[in-house]
């Protein structure tokens, strides 16, 4: 936390007769913290006359930069001194003379949609809460799939090529054997899944986590440019089901990690088909050669795949970390077998307990006034910020005894959620909870929010529900 | 990709004579980005008196929005009309009335530094590529542990809570049954685990992502308040050993997401004593409750559980997405069991395939330079864009058939990396493959480089390397 902020001072005293943000300070050092953006982590890290990296020993950086966690904050000028310390010795990894991964460049365009992203902080679960993004996964990952050969499908953005990698075995165990999300692999026969000794190491790690088990990936032979063989694969899927193992999945790689090998899908394809497996294809890495007329021969069968893991972030230059799960099936498998939400890696510096100590007033302070205004009730005491109420509008009020009562009432927060979005005005969330039929749940963890917002919000519902 | 920047023309004719990136109407760009950034996605989407969502209706938002993704680029202009339609509909999360999930609200200094690491674009894998970030994630999660109670330990930031419970549940098979890893479920007993009806989602999840299956997760009763009861946790463990099943993993909510309740950590903890458990508390939500010496009594007994999961993102203000999964044991487990990294969220808002083109041209020139010069040698043909190649120097030329000739040339690479590590002039990375002995693995994905970059890289890399 800055000094002289105000943010201390807030959470002291009242905290909610003001915000405890100072949001003037708080955006002067984010303008001058983008100033070093510019320079340093933009202009200066993408120039060839400066260093790619500046390195340091760990123990001489950890002194350096003087990490340690303090109770209290530090002026806005030394906040800043810390960040161009944090561009100056981290790598550039946007330099021309960056060729350490299967990633490098900077690409100014993709850097402000990334800025942006992170700047609107959501999630991407539900088009309320994300319309824009939702609507954008939707056209790319369509369009991704188009470039694969699909006129349908699904899929979903995953935190990295491993992670996809993962959704691919889980999907098609789920596939091949439903059952198994209730019952485990217990109820299944010892499976056996194949990919090339050149593969990524995430399919390995993946079976682990799976519960197959690396002793169940069979690493099929590659030629000595290091595609799979295909007459390898079929001799090692039949040597797994004379063994009593039952084989389910293919991993073809398109673009291994070191030497860049295509395996030949088509011929994979064909294996896969008379075994009846499924084949995932791992294009994490060459996945983007698909754009490119001249050189997309080399996924040349892709579209026979079940499903494709494919990362924009290593060679579309888009950032970290993107991966692109696809699925060829279109009915809803995906959602059936599992739904997990594109997600983000940590980026912070410090510590808050103010921000806790604000949200700790706010359910306090609401929970009175909800137990006090006509036409509120808590669900239960709040031990913690969660906050649970309903609001009965005059028409059900002393109806308790009535037959619809609860059925009535549990249409009560959907309908004032709808006007509140229309309207614009604010944003709660409701649910029902084993026997009790819809309720709001009311959370604040945000400084800013003062006993103004706190009282508006319950009029907005008082007058958003007064007709119900 | 914008019009007029430069990357179209540069990929057509000589892609390496020039940068495939006009840096300054990039930067340009960004800075005109960065001011809508500053003006309508941080004040504009805390201003009390602005509207916290601008609800439309999908069909009507993707006709407005104009998603279609073209062949060919847009001018500056339009793009950052897109970048103001796309906070104008986007739902302002920062906003003081915005109290609709487990977060919220707009943390100046922390956004810093999330624009800050998304600039810099690195990842967390090896110091060497992250030596900053590395040591904060150390520092940081040290803290995290400290404030557990916990005074060594482990731990890894995981891009969400449902990731880290997953991890939970892993490493705690692992830890029980190591070889559990090689042979899959198979070669285990049918496993029990335990978590409360109120417990979040993601431990059925989890459960049938490990191949464990949702049938094998047990749910604990709790009492009114949304509390698991532990004496029904004894009764569940009971009741699965009577089944033939075998407990192995219990895991408590500290702040479940709908009620706010905690589990009485201390009194689970001495039935997992009783059993021999692991203990697994899920403060994925009220984790940050540590942080209060008002309120963090809420988590007592905290200190006696295995490992942690904790969301920094929820109530800390540190932005989407953070998780951090803390572990007590300090040998070592997290790393035999697997290692995994944290990971971004995808961000982007179009397509290039001038990267690719780009990239295409500067390994057929840079395999030809290796041809040519002396001591340059390829691994194998490339067939895509990694190229692989073994500096020999000159004490070695010629030598090919001494007896130490691979063991030395293995050699030469490593000490080459270092030597332009600390001079900071590049970075390439070197791996053995196989039968192979240590060989560079060039990269080029960045529209960036120029002639004059390879040109550089094999100068100095024969620098470098000279006397070896
Ligand atoms: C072929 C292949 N598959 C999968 C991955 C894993 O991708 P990520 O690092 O995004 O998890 C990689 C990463 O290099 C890869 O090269
Ligand atoms: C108790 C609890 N555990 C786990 C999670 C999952 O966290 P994430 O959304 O980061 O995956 C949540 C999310 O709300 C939660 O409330």
């Amino acid at each position: 936390m800055a000094e002289g902020t105000g943010t201390a001072a807030g959470a002291e005293g009242d905290a909610l007769a003001h915000p405890g943000v100072d949001a003037a300070a708080g955006e002067e050092f984010l303008r001058a913290a983008m100033e070093v953006l510019l320079e340093d982590a933009v202009r200066g890290a993408t120039d060839v006359t400066q260093k790619v990296c500046e390195w340091k020993e760990p123990a001489e950086l950890r002194a350096l930069l003087d990490l340690e966690l303090r109770e209290q904050g530090e002026p806005g000028g030394r906040l800043l001194r810390r960040c161009r310390d944090l561009v100056r010795y981290s790598v550039k990894t946007g330099h021309p003379r960056f060729f350490n991964q299967l990633f490098s460049g900077l690409d100014h365009h993709a850097l402000a949609g990334r800025l942006l992203t992170e700047a609107l902080n959501t999630s991407q679960y539900t088009y309320e809460i994300a319309p824009v993004f939702v609507l954008m996964e939707d056209v790319v990952l369509a369009k991704l799939r188009e470039l694969v050969g699909w006129s349908g499908g699904d899929g979903i953005f995953a935190p990295g090529g491993s992670m996809s990698n993962m959704y691919a075995m889980n999907v098609a165990r789920f596939h091949r054997f439903p059952h198994s999300r209730q019952s485990g692999n217990w109820a299944l026969p010892r499976l056996a899944l194949f990919a090339s000794r050149e593969s990524h190491y995430s399919v390995l790690k993946g079976a682990a986590f799976l519960g197959i088990g690396t002793d169940n990936v069979r690493l099929v032979g590659t030629d000595d440019r290091g595609k799979m063989i295909p007459e390898e694969l079929e001799k090692e899927i039949e040597r797994a089901k004379a063994e009593g193992a039952q084989p389910f999945f293919v991993c073809a790689t398109c673009g291994t990690t070191v030497l860049g090998a295509f395996d030949p899908v088509g011929a994979i394809a064909d294996v896969c088909e008379r075994h009846g497996l499924w084949l995932h294809v791992d294009a994490a890495w060459g996945g983007s050669a698909l754009l490119s007329p001249k050189h997309r021969h080399l996924l040349a069968g892709i579209e026979r795949a079940d499903s494709v893991a494919w990362n924009p972030h290593k060679m579309l230059t888009v950032g970290l970390q993107c991966s692109a799960f696809l699925l060829r099936d279109g009915s809803g498998l995906l959602q059936r077998c599992h739904g997990a939400g594109a997600t983000y890696l940590f980026q912070t510096d410090k510590f808050y307990d103010v921000a806790y100590d604000t949200g700790d007033k706010s359910p306090q302070y609401l929970a009175e006034q909800v137990r006090r205004r006509d036409g509120f009730q808590l669900v239960s005491e709040p031990e913690f910020i969660n906050l649970c109420f309903w609001f009965v509008p005059p028409s059900l009020r002393g109806r308790e005894g009535a037959p619809d009562y609860w059925q009535r009432l549990g249409k009560v927060a959907p309908a004032i959620k709808e006007r509140m979005m229309k309207k614009g005005s604010m944003m709660v969330s409701y649910q029902p909870h084993g026997a009790r039929v819809n309720f709001f749940r009311q959370i604040v963890t945000s400084p800013a929010v003062t006993r103004a917002d706190l009282d508006f919000f319950l009029d907005e519902i008082e007058r958003l529900g007064q007709d119900l």
